[in-house]
């Protein structure tokens, strides 16, 4: 129960950050309304506090460095804003509001998305990023997010993604979509965390399996949520990847061993955190989460 | 004629650098088709060019620095990709080639554009991008390019842009709208190459005058070639701006008054590059290109 108050205020800090962010008047305050409404929307904020999780499992202190972890919050909703566009996956629904496009038109949703990922990189290169860090460790951050949300990661696992719609994958071709669309950004937020917190080479090691551990359960657990999950809860549709015949794990694997190599991927996770002490058990309480989540 | 060769020799080191950019090959190879297809189409490298210009204006030396100038060719590219969607601006023809979407596709097109803009930061943040700088520098290099290409500068003016379309506008706002859309990153590109030539605070903003100048120069010229440019030349359609109703430098004041402004423009981008030596003659050079130039 304490590590559930320590991840709501951490999540509380993370939200009042990105609150901040944007202004609200101004020749451009249509233009933000757009980011801020899907920023805004209740996110579960998994890879803010992930990265929150993971410093101070050093013995970092985080709370100078709000605008660093909440650029990676910025990424990620970018990526669900031009997915959800009509030309991507075409979704109505997101987080149980209408998606930006259905509110905003389509080229103010783009242009949202763009402003968003843009955004991100300003705040992680912002003077007031990271107070503390030194410049080099700082651009190692915004080279790793770089590499994590572009090409060789999430925008070219989105292509992956699209290209593999309705037809045949194999179990390790669906591995390389997910390492590329969710995990690559779930393992950076966790390496982000890591050099906040000035991780040595073995903790950084380390924390980054912890990562791309998580990352592939996410993924397990959301393909499994689509499934099983409760649309009400979920804020979105349910059985929508069926209906456009996706490939997901429980298509290829089956429910039941989907569900065994989820724990048995969140176990990894776990162990991977074996040499760390009580600081991270946020990380563990996290792993947990990811398993266990309804929505 | 020498500066013609020397730009010339420039702009071969930047289609150089871009060329070896993308993997051709691989299971991203079909989305990184449409990065090099957009990125390759035969652009002016007006961006990266200002920026090695600036820094060899400084005596420096950016044959080391080429990831980083073309960077901002990425972001450039990134945002027509993205302003040719159905959905913005809707052209179907750039550089005298069908627009992006039009050969890959609305998805992939987003994609691209996405993948270019996420590759630039890569590019500035990368162990590679301009040795011997350091990581300070390179970190206000990642900062300034990102606000200009963001909600403030790039991504707002062509959200502002769409906002004025078929509406009454003052120059004052039009101003406003070519100062974000089009301005904000040229005036980057120069301050990138100043920094990349380690200006001191009063070179810095003279060259940030003559940036502000000329990239106010280049969209005067854009306005009017649109209207008196060569279509065949130019690769795409002219006198679409009339047609959309559009706010333009010709609209507001008139062909004449158009011309006489930009001539004044380009002469003061010169000018406030009194106090530098003939090594500047290239950034003065590029400025007369931009008063002159057919397409």
């Amino acid at each position: 129960m304490e590590l559930k108050a320590y991840l709501e205020n951490r999540r509380g800090l993370v939200e009042d950050c990105l609150a901040g962010l944007l202004p609200q008047q101004g020749p451009l305050a249509g233009h933000y309304a757009a980011l801020r409404y899907s920023l805004m929307a209740g996110g579960k904020r998994v890879r803010p506090l992930l990265a929150i999780a993971a410093a101070e499992a050093l013995g970092g202190d985080v709370t100078a460095a709000m605008p660093t972890v909440c650029a990676l919050e910025c990424i990620h909703t970018y990526s669900l804003i031009h997915d959800d566009l009509p030309a991507m996956d075409d979704d109505d629904l997101r987080r149980g509001k209408p998606t930006n496009h259905k509110v905003f038109g389509e080229a103010e949703a783009i242009l949202a998305g763009d402003g968003l990922l843009t955004l991100a990189f300003e705040l992680l290169a912002g003077p007031d990023a990271a107070p503390g860090l030194d410049a080099a460790d700082r651009l190692r951050i915004v080279h790793l997010v770089a590499v994590a949300a572009g090409s060789s990661g999430m925008v070219g696992g989105q292509s992956l993604d699209l290209a593999a719609e309705g037809r045949q994958i194999t179990l390790d071709g669906l591995r390389r979509i997910h390492r590329c669309k969710t995990g690559a950004l779930i393992t950076a937020s966790v390496q982000t965390g890591a050099i906040l917190g000035r991780a040595d080479q073995v903790q950084f090691a380390r924390l980054t399996e912890y990562g791309d551990a998580i990352g592939l359960a996410f993924q397990m657990k959301d393909d499994l949520l689509n499934v099983e999950g409760d649309a009400a809860l979920m804020g979105k549709a349910v059985g929508t990847d069926a209906e456009h015949r996706k490939a997901t794990y429980p298509a290829l694997l089956g429910i039941e061993e989907s569900r065994r190599q989820l724990a048995a991927t969140v176990d990894a996770a776990i162990a991977s955190l074996a040499d760390f002490d009580a600081k991270a058990d946020p990380l563990r309480e996290l792993a947990l989460y990811i398993l266990n989540r309804r929505r």
